[in-house]
């Protein structure tokens, strides 16, 4: 295992003790349980926004955390659900006073210790509401998740709502957005290579010197179909036509219910993209693909999405939801309109995003 | 060779069409000879800074073009210099009338194409300088350079020259400026893989399962050293010591003498290190080093630094200088003054880097 690392059980305690001396004016950091939160948190009167997960998907989450994105986010070890105790400590530590929005990617471990969470919080007074992002159209079920896997939109989920929040949205009013964001968008990924987890030393997986994995999961879960490498172009229209064409998607996802007092079954229906359709691009890098290569994404990407009908009216490319250093992609497409545009280009000051601020 | 592209003799080429196609209010590109420009070239009365080199170390230089940072970059095949025709097109693109600086990095490809695209420029009459970076301690020549190889710190040079330049600096005072970001700013680099050149389609160079290369170019140049895999701890010990501990550095470098309208050798010294300096601390991933470990690296730097009497007043954490898909990293210090820090504060608006703009 080639890692710059020191002590495999050291390397989230460590990764955090450098986020800290190097951003302290963003960010501050709390240990046991650990959660990284907002240099200027509280801000009275402002819904709290809150995600996490396992750690090994850099900049996502800690590197979301700042002014027009995150109040705090919360790591847990490489590839593991962060604790109850975490999640509800950083909701703590950064409550204003207008309740706690937690975005939840779907992955069995994180959605059960964010429900947790809210309970411990909601027993403490404070109002809170769990919207989950599952937007990964390659596999049904996966390794660690009933139904589809959280991936690229949460990316963008934090975006828009930590504008939202700051404009002073308040607790209903973003989880509306962000439910509106989550079945909007749709992603797809694939490796050429695995990653390895630190605790683990050897690679997730094995993929043969020609081969890739299409549909793959950001923790190496396996994907719709192994199959010999294809030039970039038809690697790009694979996961492009199953994000474009995938049909409407319906669920059942479990929300607070304020008026009961009750956790409740919501039944989410994903519209279809269609002709005419406004669309963030984002082409994801797994995190050891290098930049030179993506631009080549992006430009297939917009012929196809051009030859569809759908106009992409923003796009971000680069590493922001990561699996360790796997060479892959991945693409999402968010359907747009005025009040997510608005709200995506409002300014952010983050470590992995910033802009206008 | 697993790589997200087509075929290897188009990289260039589409990926300056993705460039084009994604960012369209940033930078134009400019195909035959190829580069890439500011949307808002040419600025009147401002110096046009240009730079350019190998393609394969994204986000430079292209990723760096834009409002305070470059008004052009140009990029040569992967690891090829560009011509100096790319160059003095460019140049011509952007003169705004108050004459052009060349960043140069040192390779020997490079030094020369850029000297033969200045005596072009000025026998149109357009007032050109060609400032050397020549910063990495590692070795003292190289592959491909005579000298110390130009790394990090030309990061560090585009941004605060490009600062500059917004601000109304002339030619001379830009010149002047940018040789003191050289001659102040020193890296070394280290790696745990090699990367793949796309036209070659193998390694650039092996290393055993449990080595490394201290002291690596950014193109898989030897380094000084191949040894046993470390702890980072230890790893960005080497690397630090090597750059905060290295002595007074001369050489003579050729620059434009604007008096005797010829090139001149100039005397150049790097003054070490000293207690009570301030520093900007840039940690870079060379591209496949995913993002979770670089703060540890910085974690250790920072302790290094204090133990040394260095003050880290600014840092940089990313993949800015890179190496196709090589896993590894580089650190650069460069000494700061409240003229470089001012700068380096100063808004920037590009594909690569961007605040307060």
């Amino acid at each position: 295992m080639k890692k710059l690392i020191n002590k495999p059980d050291d390397v989230v305690k460590e990764e955090l003790e450098g986020i800290a001396l190097a951003y302290p004016d963003l960010v501050k950091i709390h240990y046991e349980p650990n959660f990284v939160y907002r240099a200027d948190a509280p801000i009275k009167g402002k819904v709290g926004l809150i995600s996490g997960g396992g750690s090994g998907h850099e900049p996502m989450h800690g590197g979301f955390v700042g002014m027009g994105m995150l109040d705090a986010a919360c790591p847990g070890e490489v590839f593991t659900s962060p604790t109850p105790d975490q999640m509800a400590e950083a909701a703590k530590m950064v409550d204003g006073g207008a309740g706690i929005l937690y975005i939840v990617k779907n992955y069995t471990g994180d959605v059960m210790n964010f429900e947790m969470a809210a309970d411990m919080l909601r027993a403490e007074g404070i109002a809170v509401q769990n919207i989950l992002i599952d937007d990964d159209v390659a596999v049904k079920d996966s390794l660690y998740t009933a139904g589809r896997r959280g991936v690229g939109t949460t990316v963008l989920a934090e975006k828009i709502c930590g504008a939202a929040a700051e404009k002073g949205y308040d607790l209903q009013k973003l989880s509306d957005l962000c439910r509106k964001v989550n079945i909007n968008g749709r992603s797809m990924g694939m490796a050429l290579t695995s990653c390895i987890v630190p605790a683990a030393g050897k690679p997730t997986f094995d993929l043969g010197e020609n081969e890739m994995e299409i549909g793959i999961g950001i923790h190496g879960e396996p994907g719709q179909e192994r199959m010999a490498l294809k030039p970039v172009d038809e690697i790009t229209e694979m996961l492009a036509l199953n994000i474009i064409e995938d049909e409407a998607y319906t669920r059942t996802v479990r929300e607070w219910d304020f008026g009961k007092e009750e956790w409740a079954d919501v039944e989410l229906v994903d519209p279809p993209f269609q002709k005419g359709d406004q669309v963030l691009a984002f082409v994801n890098s797994m995190g050891g693909t290098p930049d030179i290569e993506l631009p080549i994404i992006y430009r297939k990407l917009y012929e196809i999405c051009e030859k569809k009908g759908l106009t992409i009216v923003r796009n971000l490319i680069g590493a922001y939801i990561t699996s360790l250093e796997m060479q892959g992609c991945s693409i999402t497409l968010l359907k747009m309109d005025d009040e997510l545009i608005e709200l995506w280009d409002a300014p952010v000051k983050t470590i992995g995003l910033r802009w206008k601020a």
